[in-house]
């Protein structure tokens, strides 16, 4: 049993719709969301990251589900491992006041658990949202004639992942990508009435995709000239095919990737500009499967690697 | 800053009134009991469980404390550490289904992550129960004059842990009470018009009674000789004073502790028995603070260890 049938496995127990069927991004139960995201050291965050970031990414990450079902954050349960180092647990307590305050987000409760000297740490928070009122749209609701959208840009956290490793040269915008992901929640909330489906880029956009193509039974083109590169990322990688397909397959994005009727491509993009956000259309779904890449009008193949697998 | 500083500045973030100061065993939000501990491996269970056992305490160690609150289970999340063993997944996945089948229990959702090799597991647990209508019973609300009841018996699983660990001989109910441990719903959810407080036995009665009588700003007297023990505890152990005070501060008993006006003893002994579970009182509370021990009349020290500190 490896992890897709373990994950299987649990998909075979967890039958109730509330749960709907593990594949997508959090439970969506009696007008609230829920969802428990983990981050492990060594894993998801680097043992030298500063412990206020660590904190901010654990909470970001969990609101990022959020957002992408609509839901408003009503507060959070803390599952933490004390791993014998009082000064990082001291900052971690200072960043996770920081974020909650920031998203003004009640701590309910949770688990302080000791570990093994020298264990990684393994943080898991549990995030509950009210869900809106229309429903909290699924990634399974794509439908063929649908256009694909994505919020902000898209790469930048993979690039400042690179940064933060010494391989690239670094600049804030990138590194501040990578260690203070932006929630988009109250893009999320506003989206709600006029998508089809919704999830947020955690893993790349390429593999994210996927999976919102496979729980909706269709197929989705990606137009890859048309995926939003910053000019951070840009003034350290060529805007050229590659650049794209890495930054698209990067993973650790948290930005919104919705679906819906092209008819509603003003109303989306007048939401955004609302509130400042960029959104851009990069796609488009069909009747089939999978994800197909197209690149100025030439088919692309896949990569190998669509993101990132845990 | 050391475990209880950490806690401590936890504490001072967590000021809404849902989180009840982190000192109760579950959040109480909108009609919902929330709660979510951890378990980890050479911590709280040994390397060398079984999968399945382990599955069932992760789950029943959140029931019970939902069972402290009055609350009827509606469903989990699942924080889950995959360790690269593939047989040790599958067998947790079929304890998960039998736990929570037993319970009636959805699985709603969570997250699966792969840890390095070596790393010891790290599983948390997201309970979500629906609150008394006539609201969660909290630690605090002990008034002085009022009895304190135990269910149950105490101390099988101390005792059980020690016949894995070999220093005892073993016998099939300490060893259950330790693999296998029964959280109490059924009686806590009767209970709940009866009781001032109500918190679950999880690290040891002498520490779990500590932490009521703080919560309430009272003085729980505890008559050691009354604290139940069972034939089989007693089958391996002499019915001394030490004996009692091991059974009393050894953990894991998942009984519920709880506290009553006198004038409901008749109706207590009534619920209990109309559902086959022993209640046993076990002392009462005063004016004052912290605990008092007295074995047949005569005050007794504390001991140095009140129960599992973690």
């Amino acid at each position: 049993m490896n992890e897709a049938d373990f994950i299987a496995r649990l998909r075979a127990i967890a039958t109730d719709p509330a749960a709907r069927g593990l594949a997508d991004d959090a439970a969506v139960f009696e007008g609230l969301v829920l969802t428990h995201d983990m981050i492990v050291e060594g894993v998801h965050f680097l043992p030298d990251e500063r412990p206020q970031d660590v904190a901010w990414k654990l909470v970001a990450v969990n609101l990022s589900d959020l957002a992408a079902k609509g839901a408003v954050p009503v507060g959070v349960l803390l599952g933490y491992s004390l791993a014998g180092d009082d000064a990082w647990d001291a900052a971690f307590a200072d960043g996770l006041d920081i974020v909650l305050r920031r998203y003004g987000l009640p701590l309910l409760g949770g688990d302080t658990v000791g570990v093994p000297a020298g264990a990684p740490r393994s943080l898991g928070l549990t995030a509950i949202g009210r869900a809106p009122r229309e429903g909290a749209p699924a990634r399974g609701g794509v439908r063929p004639g649908d256009q694909l959208w994505v919020s902000g840009t898209i790469g930048n956290a993979g690039v400042g992942l690179a940064m933060r490793l010494g391989e690239v040269e670094a600049n804030e915008t990138c590194l501040a990508a990578y260690s203070r992901p932006q929630p988009q929640l109250t893009l999320g909330q506003a989206l709600v009435p006029h998508v089809h489906a919704m999830m947020d880029v955690s893993d790349g956009l390429l593999i994210d995709a996927e999976r919102m193509a496979a729980a909706s039974g269709c197929e989705i083109t990606l137009m890859i000239e048309t995926v939003p590169l910053s000019a951070a990322l840009l003034a350290v990688r060529p805007d050229v095919l590659d650049t794209r397909l890495a930054a698209a397959s990067a993973g650790d994005d948290y930005q919104l990737l919705f679906a819906a009727d092209p008819d509603q491509a003003a109303a989306i993009r007048e939401i955004a500009a609302g509130l400042g956000v960029a959104v851009a259309p990069v796609g488009h779904a069909g009747v089939g499967e999978g994800i197909a890449l197209v690149h100025r009008a030439q088919r692309v193949a896949r990569p190998e690697r669509l993101g990132f697998m845990h």
